[in-house]
């Protein structure tokens, strides 16, 4: 199976490497970006090209791009699949790594459709074993299957309304909860603290989400109604945008303690 | 050592155990819920009370309550203590359980005053081992320094201005990111989506934070200033307040790293 990789970040390396491990070739990477476009196809040993005429032939076209160029992406491989003799079978199969993205953005007659979602936070810099990753996937084409099962023992579809509610929680698992952790690294630096203070706590929380919901082992000011010690929170900010935050995360655990007690 | 332990909450009840563990005395346990009290009052083998008027003699009294009752507790104690003849080496030790509290709040002449702060969410309901808790102290009593060693290997003193800012640090590291988790709980519940697919991505987020600086492990649709899915999320919400609150986290990602960058 041959593969083009369109786009050069970090779930496009991270696939790639997949795709090269699990017996595919990968003939080309496409990126906007010429240098990112080589160090990818280096490590993938395939080539590198940046203009999007140029794209090569192939089975499968993966789409790892930012959300906001996946339109951009498939006029051009619309203009590219100039006719649609093809039978169903014989279709080159287009999947983007998108999980905000409905599948009709890409649906044409040209070729097969999928959607490759890898549920993990992935950096280009810091190795992972995908095999325990669980990957979203949508489509109709079974090859879609094949090749995700092919990379993750943990292999779940889904439809567009799913997937996007499941991005929207990882967002706040993951990016949310790292950039709280990064304010109080800010907090910490600023005051001379040694956050290795706080690692211990850090611990705790992370080990007790493993065993209880989340909602039950809510400690703290804001579930507490502890308002003195809230008033002395705020008053210590300088930072505008972390009061801001301390605040309507506040808010929300009152909230929403006061819609599960109702 | 007799210690009256005020307050039958989270904190007054692990450290209750533990003093009671290190061979201390409790010998009374005020609180006004007479429930709690009793059933913290069994558990550390003291006498429950629920009227200041009868409070115990005692050398170490340790306030365990909201923040907003610290001061009208020092009142009751003030009356109390009516005469101050005793030398500073005969004096009982006040001591709160309060990080954001200062220590000003409870000097007086008539006892030596201590701050005993642990740092870890602790439920009453979950067992604890306090022994590498870190525990922050302030207070010129030497006393106070001893009895958080019996407690705990990981002591360190902090002036109040610190001790307000790791305070603040950890209502990040362990209450907002705990809510954070609980909103993602509960857009899995409402749309049928098992968190148990989420788990794997928790557990990286923590691993990574445990070897690099979290503003270093940022991803995510804000980070990559990725608008099309910031907007597809916004529109995902039903619930305003978490849609508040993913406003404001994008916003602070985006500022912080606008910051770093510059």
């Amino acid at each position: 199976m041959k593969i083009v990789i369109i786009g050069s970040g970090n779930i496009a390396t991270h696939i790639g490497k997949a795709f090269l491990h699990n017996g595919f070739e990968v003939v080309q990477v496409i990126s906007r970006n010429k240098n990112h476009a080589k160090i990818l196809a280096e490590k993938l040993n395939g080539e590198a090209e940046t203009d999007f005429n140029k794209i090569a032939k192939a089975d499968i076209y993966l789409i790892a791009v930012n959300d906001s160029q996946i339109e951009n992406v498939v006029k051009k491989l619309n203009r590219f699949f100039e006719v649609k003799t093809l039978t169903t079978a014989a279709r080159p199969l287009v999947i983007y790594t998108a999980a905000s993205v409905s599948i009709n953005v890409l649906e044409n007659e040209k070729w097969n459709s999928g959607v490759l979602y890898p549920l993990q936070s992935l950096k280009k810099e810091v190795d992972a074993d995908l095999k325990n990753v669980p990957f979203i996937i949508s489509g109709k084409s079974k090859l879609i299957k094949e090749i995700a099962t092919s990379i993750s023992i943990n292999v779940i579809e889904m439809n567009d309304a799913q997937r996007l509610a499941l991005h929207v929680s990882a967002v706040f698992v993951n990016n949310f909860t790292n950039h709280l952790v990064a304010i109080a690294q800010e907090i910490c630096e600023a005051e001379k603290i040694d956050f290795k203070l706080l690692q211990p706590l850090l611990k705790e929380t992370f080990e007790r989400l493993e065993k209880m919901p989340a909602a039950e082992s809510q400690t703290g000011p804001a579930i507490r109604g502890d308002e003195n010690t809230i008033q002395n929170h705020l008053r210590f900010f300088s930072n505008p945008t972390f009061k801001k935050v301390y605040k309507e995360l506040t808010f929300s655990i009152q909230q929403n303690a006061r819609f599960h007690s109702k």
